[in-house]
């Protein structure tokens, strides 16, 4: 009688351990605007975090999941946490934002005031940390990709990237920096400071070496 | 030993007949702005109403809260929500914002994106309403009293108290239309086309008339 | 001897005819921004006045010349008034400006301040007039074609109307009143409130019903 | 009869030489905004040069004329060129424009483009030079103090003044760049960061040490 169980044990041991594969999985939401609804495109940073753990063969140690929409603004993420992040049950939550805060107030007076955006980028925050998720920030790029300062935004994408780093620094949270990297990045290979075309097609949205330093620094914050 | 119980019956119908009282007294919380915020000091409009109930005998069927901040917009409003109403268990909430979603992207750059505030709105009354209480909705009044429609800003507040109206109506929610209302008194008692010192002290904030004849339309709808 | 200067005579008269004629020939420019720059296409509201002169056989009393940039403000005019109108040596410029003026503050963040349109007006309409050609000033029309006034701009653009209709009026110049015009034929035509293809195909520029409405209204004023 | 005219040759004399060392005195007008408009007052950088030619007892050979309108902007200088500057008959106009041009953008919605900008420089400094008097370019200060190019307005400061340095070098015409001078000097004096109250009262008029350092670098091109 004790031997007939053996196939049963087999069936609740594998059961048991596939169920520790699928908890093994890092889910990985990422949270943003435009940049980061256009990440998940063939080619888009998103995307080739999804080749590099393929090619890596990681691809059953993480999931990679999409939440971006165009003209995204911090308190437009807050809306829909809980619709967009929180029902995925993430483990990790990567919040890319912050171009539309600053980039809408010239473009169509609806950009947010620089309190309210630390406001309500801290009640995200928070309710994404209550539910026991890991959080990564990343600083808004570029609006323009003069390295000179001499873009019209630079002023307020500095003041709004160096709110997010010293949040990041005070709640000890993962920060990658991509204002920084785009700058220095700019600093070295855009010598005709050009206002786009070296890390972005338009000013703002990734080309192909955007999504690849993207990726590259992604992926370090979260491997 | 059962006379002695007759005390203890006492206070226990004593504590019900009090909680029955208290439960009769109607929480009505009014959601707003600054022009809120100003409603509770003495003159303002929510001070004229607690004069009207306790003129009235009335002040056990009603109880009043001011929750109005400056400088809210409806976002901010969904923000502090949870905290400022919901925490509060209100009967009524009265929900009168839009000026700042308006004003705020000429002076600031920083307004309501229309559809944004469709969106914020929606999901604010929804979350109200979830929790068993009632809404009232209030149109934003105006930002300069010309009755002519020459207040730099008269557009946009047409067409977002426009959007309050189909949406109340759509709803079946109660309005108070202090705009139309607005525009009404102007035109009969602005005949020098001023831009303040009608309703108004300063093109937006609330003078004696302008409290009283607010005070008089939201009775109208919460009594 | 004295038959021999006949073919002379004839010459010199005929020359004397000539510069008659080309006296008579009325010159009127048309000094705008891109409304008036579209004007002059095949179908514009110049190009309308045009066929309407040659059906009537008046070619030879009207010189119809268009003089619009995109996106010029009312200091644009007055920056090229000199090279673009006054060297022409108009009989008549008609002024029509004001869209870009609103506009461009929620659009770029350059509109024109209120109190400077103004004062450039009045400075363009001086100069013009020390010239001794007669000035027509025409009202900006709409910018959305809702006639109950719920576009964005309708009150800053019957603010800086009432201002040209109050000017006009004071200096007593002619004046084509567009945006009222518009508004009428809104009131009576857009049932459904529909913000563009009126008498515009874009919320500002005009479809063919725009040319031919305004193509009658400033013959009105300059036949 | 002859000695007679000799006081009134000594007269005649007198007047000849007087009106030499008027000629002398090289007449210079500092046209501007608000800055330049208390420049003029007890303490403006305005001032100051006064005090310093008086010690330096060279009243005789300078005279500064305090043409600012607070608000100005570069279209509004050239409006009011011929009345304000070229009446005078300057030797030296000192332009010192842009602020406006730059932060009315977000605090009104009236700011100017970029191309204009430079349009409107352009004209207005060609039309000084076809007057044969000399011109000198100074470049907007700042918009806040912070030097690590967080304040709102660097990127689009940092454009403008671009520009301006630009066209000096192009044209050959000297330039006093106080927004590099102001940057260099709170990168030294401001160690914590404040964005007023080291070279500004209010992040853009000057305090003293603010006209003290604006008053000895135009010192150093005017002399």
């Amino acid at each position: 009688m004790r031997f007939k169980s053996i196939p049963y044990l087999l069936i609740f041991t594998s059961i048991c351990l596939l169920s520790f594969i699928q908890d093994g999985k890092k889910k990985i939401v990422f949270f943003g605007d435009s940049i980061t609804e256009l990440g998940v495109k063939k080619g888009g940073y998103i995307d080739l975090l999804n080749n590099r753990i393929a090619n890596n063969g990681q691809s059953n140690q993480y999931e990679f999941l999409g939440a971006g929409i165009g003209g995204n603004k911090i308190y437009d993420l807050y809306l829909r946490l809980e619709r967009d992040v929180l029902e995925k049950t993430p483990d990790v939550v990567v919040i890319w934002v912050g171009v539309n805060d600053v980039w809408h107030k010239s473009m169509m007076g609806t950009g947010t005031d620089y309190d309210k955006f630390g406001l309500f980028y801290d009640a995200l925050v928070q309710k994404i940390q209550a539910k026991g998720a890991k959080v990564i920030l990343v600083t808004p790029a570029v609006i323009g990709e003069r390295y000179d300062q001499s873009n019209p935004q630079d002023g307020e994408l500095n003041l709004y990237a160096n709110w997010i780093r010293q949040y990041a620094a005070q709640k000890n949270i993962a920060l990658v920096d991509c204002r920084k990297l785009f700058i220095e990045y700019s600093t070295k290979n855009n010598p005709n400071q050009l206002d786009k075309g070296i890390l972005t097609y338009d000013r703002v949205h990734l080309n192909d070496a955007g999504n690849q330093l993207v990726a590259n620094a992604i992926w370090e914050a979260i491997k």
